[in-house]
């Protein structure tokens, strides 16, 4: 770790809808939101860096809290960085905080938990509002059924049913510790905060969720595809742009040390 | 008024953003949202239309419910008509209704009130899902301030000092009915609500009111101003993005008849 340098966390909130996920691709004219990032950093800090993300979002996805962190030598205020980077930022990317943490804090390994908000927009015509921030379900849908489905997948369980292959994760049981569906007006926001996701878990239970909503499925179906540890068995996927990435939690310990 | 021709109201939701605003342009290549209703007719229903508006609505500003009718001797079922036109219309503009309506109902003519809405993101930084749909205003706004502001508004009063030039309306004299404004977290929506507008009202309104707010102006201000009936007293215009065409009104013996 070079010594002069100072480890930035920033707070990040983006429209997902222009870009090709957060991650940079292997074609790198593709926009990516990692591509915007260390664009910006480039133009205002005149340093190439590799941001490093909490996790990967999807084409399409969205983040109110995505937390990204970058090793610089700037001597940019800590401060003023916001405001500096939003200035060479397209204005569907924004930095909401920065502040400088330990030198060895990472936002992907260091993460403890992190929240997805997922949104139905349940009406029989879509509002053009929320074409790209909604998920558009025109079919009468049951919630406290959607409810009683997503309370049994509380708890630590074996997610492969829900994980779209392709992922690389060494092992598919993640704790969801909190699983609400909460329905105002024409919309229905799934919550979801768990230790950790599988690729397109979150996409892969709502998608479930809205078979039990219009009665495809029973509630009760939930815990036979957990045991099924079997893709095929659980719904479809839902489309990634109903998807929020809310909230990422890390130990103060790490972020800080303790001092 | 040709016997065989039924006159259809729709009620139409759009996003704004994409769009020169409602009426079609000198330079028929300019989207507009008029000229894609016309081409949806023209697919679906193969006529020749030209829509009539309630009233147009400026580059970039969105409506909720806009009500628009034409004459039509297309013999599709009404209650398949948003279905069907909202299948040939970009996604960004939707039927939510459709129903026949007396002979000489006019759009325009006809509205007896409209209400509109405006809204601010108050926040030091500005929302990235909001940057099309509200006005970024990153000061603190006395929102009690604006109120009594607002409050002042109400009633009939010669508008001419919140009329940009170029208004081609007969008399400047307007009743405001209602005129709230309203916070809630980084939100402030102003809702407005008269028997007619002058052009640009509602934006000269709200460029007033956020100079009230931000304590550039005092709430009195408002009663010198419109006496003074001179655009230069108020203040400036706040951007289309921010404003929505929530609802028409009109007398039911106008839209049905006495039958």
């Amino acid at each position: 770790m070079d010594g002069n340098k100072k480890n930035v966390r920033l707070l990040v909130e983006y429209d997902g809808t222009a870009y090709h996920g957060f991650q940079t691709q292997e074609d790198p004219h593709l926009p990516t939101i990692q591509s915007k990032l260390e664009e910006a950093v480039w133009r205002i800090c005149q340093e190439k860096v590799r941001v490093t993300g909490s996790g990967r979002t999807d084409a399409g996805t969205h983040a109110l809290g995505q937390v990204i962190n970058f090793q610089t030598s700037s001597r940019i205020p800590i401060d003023k960085l916001p405001k500096a980077l939003n200035s060479a930022l397209p204005r569907d990317i924004r930095i909401q905080e920065a502040e400088y943490v330990q030198t060895d804090f990472h936002a992907c390994y260091d993460a403890v938990a992190k929240t997805y908000q997922y949104v139905i927009d349940n009406q029989p015509t879509p509002s053009v509002f929320r074409r790209c921030y909604a998920y558009h379900v025109p079919h009468d849908l049951d919630t406290a059924k959607m409810q009683k489905a997503a309370a049994a997948l509380v708890g630590t369980h074996d997610f492969a049913s829900f994980r779209t292959s392709g992922s690389s994760a060494r092992t598919s049981v993640r704790t969801v510790f909190q699983l609400d569906v909460i329905a105002s007006g024409s919309s229905i926001t799934i919550t979801i905060k768990a230790d950790g996701f599988l690729y397109n878990m979150v996409r892969n239970i709502v998608g479930t969720l809205v078979e039990v909503g219009r009665g495809k499925r029973q509630p009760g179906c939930v815990a036979d595809i957990l045991k099924a540890r079997d893709r095929t068995k659980a719904g479809p996927t839902a489309p990634a742009h109903g998807l929020y990435l809310l909230e990422v939690y890390y130990d103060d310990e790490r972020l800080f040390g303790n001092a």
